[in-house]
């Protein structure tokens, strides 16, 4: 198999997405089983002027859904930032899932060279394709899931690295 | 440009590594600026049960290092985990930038179907090239990027996600 946009995307962002909600039921179940409020563990940060595990959950899973839908040409659907609990944030990854398994491969194959513009605070951000997926889409999406991560590990939740990386 | 096993390995190591670098100026500066001792920025933790600075960055560069000595065929460099300091630890990323840049393009491209063993504590784990880049590789060497940026992060260092992803 030759390594492609839609190999390098889809299938890699459900892969992380679907570890992301497993570690997000440990949360809850360590919440649980301290007699912790789980509604607290949405709030949690890093530091004061860090977003919370909301917030990096969320978007995780708009970078992910972004990038398919950029690179696959497809509108991007509008999820709102509403979540506040582990299993509304639960099922803001699933109906990521959902979305991404929706856009066949054959849309995000031969993506390279494709315009993407990002609207950003600082103005417009142009890329190809290959650029935006490899050096923009990518980093921000994993950055994102390990801040998740960092922020229950630091909480006191027993996540270890296998639960970030699952079975590739 | 079609993308490639190349494309999606040495530059877009070479390219975090290089914010990684630059990260850790910032990190030294904000010490000498508080008047802090640098020498403890090495040893920060998120978490007692965490790894420090140092490690987070030593395992970052031995990713990147590994995925494209065993993408490329070539035998791995042995670096030894020593670097205690900020100029030690930029040291060893440029030292893993030199190696990643010596192996030639050509070396790593075609690898997708390339057999790949890892030697874990666990036993062997076995890889195709793609899987081993794309859900082994890529998600951890970006797990070590990200917790060595959290860990400054929420020591006070004044970073952005714009440190992190530079400009791809």
């Amino acid at each position: 198999m030759k390594l492609s946009m839609y190999q390098a995307s889809a299938p890699r962002f459900t892969h992380a997405l679907r570890n992301l909600s497993a570690m997000l039921d440990k949360a809850q179940a360590h919440a649980e089983g301290k007699k912790l409020d789980p509604a607290v563990l949405g709030g949690l940060r890093l530091i004061a002027d860090m977003f919370p595990l909301a917030r990096q959950v969320q978007i995780a899973c708009d970078t992910a859904k972004g990038a398919v839908a950029r690179l696959g040409g497809v509108e991007i659907p509008k999820h709102e930032d509403t979540e506040k609990t582990i299993p509304e944030l639960k099922a803001r990854i699933a109906r990521t899932l959902d979305f991404i398994e929706s856009v066949p491969a054959a849309k995000i194959d031969g993506s390279e060279e494709r315009e993407v513009v990002l609207k950003m605070r600082a103005g417009e951000m142009k890329f190809t394709g290959l650029q935006y997926l490899m050096g923009h889409a990518i980093p921000n999406f994993y950055f994102h899931c390990t801040t998740a991560y960092n922020i229950l590990r630091a909480n006191g939740v027993e996540l270890g690295k296998k639960d970030f990386i699952g079975t590739p």
